[in-house]
């Protein structure tokens, strides 16, 4: 056991503070990496306050880990002392599953070990990424590519992942006609990497007022949600129409956008239900469908398009004293587009 | 213009009664066709009631449709007097629109033009098949193998091009497994048709009261969805659920059931929006999807299909005078499984 400084959530209600935890000995298949950069991602936000049920206090928040690996145990075959890796949400899964037999330990039938708020393989409750260091099985950790900023490579481990995955799964490429929902964290990113994979790519946000932004991350048109005419102008236009909002939104207006065969994938995760038209969906055979994150072999090959392609969120870097402020601007949309944690101030 | 016998309804609270109606001459691409057969769907009775909205009456209504050529128009080239032919729930469709172009009328985005209750390009309310002939172009109508049964190849027309279509794109087949929920019309076309493509065939019946039917048409496995142990021991278990129910459901309890990228589609059209909760998706990366009948190849494959593999839907032959007690038996359920009216009786 090592004691390492981080920042945490002593209850629903109050202020992150500093303090330190416990992480496990290094067994022989685990890495110990020290900590250089934490994204700041809104499940965190919604983990500690209780909005997504109740967990144990205090908790240890962050899924966008990068660092450098600095002890490795005596099996471990993947990574080497030195190497720059990544961890994103999960440090874990059954590893028995059909899922994880499949090599998507994402959707583990059994539940993957969330790399914040799990319960790990010792019955401990698993604490993130606003620390100095953290303890993970070498199966989970990923390479980050030297092409890849430290910093901005971070939010890719969730942010990236989480649209990357549906833009691969549902084919965006050349031809195809795919519009983000929500210009955040996620949606900067589905931006980029949907333009990157050559695909026609349209923002609908809210408003109009960060469209240059959006124009200038690859999308070639911008539409203000907040407009009806959108809804009109762009019927039955889009094969893959990916949502990053978390907040409700009225599924059937988005639904209707979609063309023949196409497919809306919600990454954001609203609490209550939404209303469904069947009727919405019979014209064009339509879906409506959900994505988790994406397997590691999945997460891996997402940090290489993104070398290869120059692709890096856009961020702003704060000191731990100044993790509390990010929540609140976080919550009031007030980041372009994602807050990294510099490690070295906790 | 001639006159012909038919059965309509006078309002949306009467029942329907005898009547004669004017069909069009048979024009350059047109074919005539006298009608043997015309199945019962529930939604004749769901339009004639103005259940999904006004209509205009009287309204002959009938979209499973059987019968022999006896007239072609001048340029007619698919079909001959003579031939044994069939025409679905639609007329016509625009031609134009980019699903028209890739041979997927049904999916019309001007809207195809439906056998009944539809606007036809003179602007008259199209009459459905409960009558002794109608008129129609040439290019909506079906060749009805002679393998098929006369009266049972009616109902293939809707409730078996309805299952068959989401069955061949969602590749119902061998190593795939399969659920219908519920077991009427539709249902059991699906049972049957889900079987001869090689899947592994499960239905999910309110009870088990037609139990001995549906492993007689193919399932392998028939759960009461009254019984919540259901639920549980179905979990993770179905590529593909075809849901044939109308009324609404707990959808999150049947998103539950599949497994891995596995799709629940609708074919059943509550009117009334249902509650999905975005998580049911999220695991297993689930799509809920809706299809809307075919389009006219893949109807004519699905009826070689059916002749191929000998397979015709359960039917009560009935006359005219039946007709509104066979309604009244649709809405309790009490048909197995479909009514097809012999229109001689007319």
């Amino acid at each position: 056991m090592r004691t390492v400084n981080a920042y945490a959530a002593p209850s629903a209600t109050e202020p992150l503070v500093p303090t330190t935890i416990e992480r496990r000995d290094v067994g022989p298949k685990d890495v110990l990496i020290a900590i250089r950069y934490a994204g700041i991602c809104h499940s965190d936000i919604h983990t500690v306050r209780g909005d997504w049920g109740p967990i144990t206090y205090p908790q240890v928040v962050g899924h966008e880990i990068v660092g450098e690996v600095v002890e490795v145990g005596s099996a471990v075959t993947k990574h080497a002392v030195g190497d720059r890796v990544g961890v994103g949400c999960m440090v874990n899964s059954c590893r028995e599953c059909e899922n994880c037999r499949a090599g998507m330990e994402n959707y583990c039938l059994a539940g993957n070990t969330g790399t914040y708020a799990g319960t790990d393989r010792d019955g401990t409750i698993t604490q993130g990424g606003y620390s100095t260091h953290v303890v993970v099985d070498e199966d989970f950790v990923l390479r980050v590519p030297a092409a890849l900023d430290y910093a901005a490579a971070a939010p890719l481990l969730c942010a990236g992942i989480t649209t990357y995955s549906p833009l691969a799964h549902w084919n965006a490429g050349p031809g195809k006609r795919v519009a983000v929902v929500g210009m955040g964290g996620l949606g900067h990113m589905a931006v980029k990497i949907a333009a990157a994979m050559g695909a026609e790519v349209t923002v609908l946000s809210r408003t109009l007022a960060k469209k240059d932004d959006g124009l200038a991350f690859g999308a070639t048109d911008y539409y203000a949600t907040d407009d009806d005419a959108t809804f009109e102008a762009l019927a039955n236009r889009f094969d893959l129409i990916v949502n990053t909002v978390s907040a409700p939104l009225d599924l059937n207006l988005y639904l209707r956008l979609l063309r023949l065969d196409g497919t809306m994938v919600n990454v954001g995760a609203p609490p209550e239900p939404l209303p469904i038209q069947v009727f919405s969906l019979f014209n064009n055979r339509r879906s409506f469908a959900g994505s988790s994150i994406g397997s590691i072999a999945e997460t891996q090959e997402m940090l290489d398009f993104c070398a290869e392609h120059g692709i890096a969120p856009e961020t702003e870097l704060i000191g731990a004293d100044q993790i509390n402020d990010a929540y609140e601007r976080v919550l009031s949309s007030d980041v372009r587009y994602r807050f990294v944690i510099d490690t070295a101030t906790l």
